[in-house]
């Protein structure tokens, strides 16, 4: 957990910049949470927060259920798009050129792997697909188990290489369909309305999408959450629920992007509380059910922009949000160093 | 005015982005604005967009009504702040650095002018403050028109010297009482309505506010803009009207600040409505009166943080967004491109 011991310096630091308390609005909530993140991280009081090393880990991963036509896409798709995040093409890339932010794939188990030159790509193949989960479990707890201590191991990799931001993006054609079962069981809500367009189906297709993933979620009894992961879960699902939950024993920020992403990590949460301290909140996802997710961990997003392209993006375009907020809280001046009158 | 014949191929090329029609939301439209007002400069469809000179020039004035304590600090503080901007200190400075922008000040017509070493200075004084507007015009028309054209030609300078987007931020005690009048006039609406509590009022004070700035707002009869301004203005205000217009003239597109600025904004696209194809507006600010000129223009800010701190900052903090749209408009792939299955 964090400590709360330093919220009244961390406070007053920010109190003592100048302008008007209060003036940065959400920005200061943001400062506010990083410096007692890198603080508690540090056991001492820091007057300087350091998210200068941000990095997306986009996982991939196929889903069995995408056969059944849940998605615009087929799920060739899935590979020719991790494709595309090697060759540098797709807009998770150019965001993050845009904003300096390092950027890496991971096949968690895609349909078939692909040759990658670019030395962005990892391997933590849990299978070939997810089974579809509207007919059987779609992995085995054993799978669950193992994605989950391959993400941990791989957000682990990278914190040891100096990455000071997390941000997680998934590739997967039929992903909203395992992650809208995943929050309709997890939060007890219906599975009209943690359905929603995905990529952009009809009104046909919605209605079957509905009708599948409540197959699914039919045969969810259990209260166990690894046992949820496996019947309705997918492979880049159970990397990000590791992958959340090694940031937080870590003590490492992560930025969540949209409504798959905040699906793994309400898991996450459930699974060990103190992931939520870690949280940031990018975006408020164009997917309905995303506003749901956030409601539930009680998260208020930086931005509103109807983004719904997943791939980490909503995270990589606010990530200049969380360096402002650094920026005023670091090299802002006080009003006595200023000497400008309280 | 922007040429609607660049529509079908800049919509073209963002509807060929390897990403699902819309799936970027509002950077789309974003993207889709800068291209065409970029193509209308050029006179031929452009197939990059080039925002890569931002600059913020921070407009400084002060204000004869600010003697009557409608704001929690005293017109000093103007003078202390534009120190502050000086030695990089203030929060504006802090967004600059954060996102590369390069960054200027005019003294527009403050108490008294400040000793500068840092070069980011212009002189551009119209005065020693405004007449305090609740008893007399707050400046004659010979000033208006001069604030004007300075503010024209000192744009005008930054665009010769590469400058290709632009941000204004404003700092002057006591100038939320002339935004409010402004508007009042402007939009026919009732003084109470356009009002706030600027940088942090107790309510008594905001009633006295109030009181105020109805005296100034019951002398304009006049459908006159010019004397609207001379009557009600700011020094700052009206140098960033003659900023507005000229940017337009040249063709550069303007991410507009909160809302002293947005009311810049509104007067100058009374005075030249193809002021309003070149703006884009970073975020509805904390100012209740901000979503009244939003509304009034037409406008849908990026951006929701409850900011209040004016110096364009909502501006600063809003520019990477900007850039984001431009980068995936101009390298991200296309289907034919990646190969990627439509």
């Amino acid at each position: 957990m964090l400590q709360s011991h330093f919220d009244d310096l961390i406070q007053n630091r920010i109190d003592q910049k100048t302008k008007p308390p209060g003036a940065l609005g959400q920005l200061e909530a943001v400062a506010f949470q990083l410096a007692k993140i890198q603080s508690s991280s540090e056991g001492v009081f820091v007057p300087h927060i350091d998210i200068s090393k941000p990095c997306v880990i986009v996982f991939a991963g196929d889903h069995g259920i995408a056969q059944q036509g849940v998605s615009i896409a087929p799920s060739a798709v899935t590979q020719q798009m991790v494709m595309n995040f090697l060759a540098g093409g797709a807009a998770i890339n150019c965001f993050c050129r845009a904003n300096d932010i390092d950027f890496n794939v991971v096949d968690c188990g895609m349909l078939a792997p692909v040759a990658d030159q670019s030395g962005q790509l990892q391997l933590s193949r849990l299978g070939q697909g997810t089974e579809d989960f509207s007919v059987q479990a779609a992995m085995s707890l054993t799978q669950v188990k193992q994605g989950i201590a391959a993400g941990s191991e791989i957000v682990s990799a990278k914190i040891a290489a100096g990455t000071n931001l997390l941000m997680f993006g998934e590739m997967g054609i039929g992903n909203t369909s395992s992650a809208s079962a995943l929050l309709s069981v997890t939060a007890s809500l219906d599975v009209e309305q943690c359905v929603g367009l995905g990529t952009g189906i009809s009104d046909e297709q919605l209605a079957r999408k509905i009708q599948l993933v409540r197959r699914g979620v039919e045969r969810c009894n259990s209260n166990d959450l690894e046992v949820l992961l496996s019947e309705v879960g997918g492979f880049e699902i159970v990397h990000m629920v590791g992958a959340f939950i090694e940031a937080s024993r870590q003590r490492v920020p992560v930025l969540v992007d949209g409504f798959i992403v905040s699906v793994a990590a309400l898991i996450a949460v459930k699974m060990e509380p103190q992931v939520r301290d870690y949280l940031f909140f990018a975006h408020a996802s164009q997917e309905y059910a995303h506003r749901y997710v956030l409601e539930l961990l009680n998260a208020k997003p930086l931005l509103d922009l109807s983004l719904r392209l997943g791939e980490g993006t909503g995270a990589a375009v606010a990530y200049p949000l969380l360096k402002c907020a650094a920026e005023f809280y670091n090299s802002m001046a006080s009003f006595d160093s200023a000497g400008v009158t309280v």
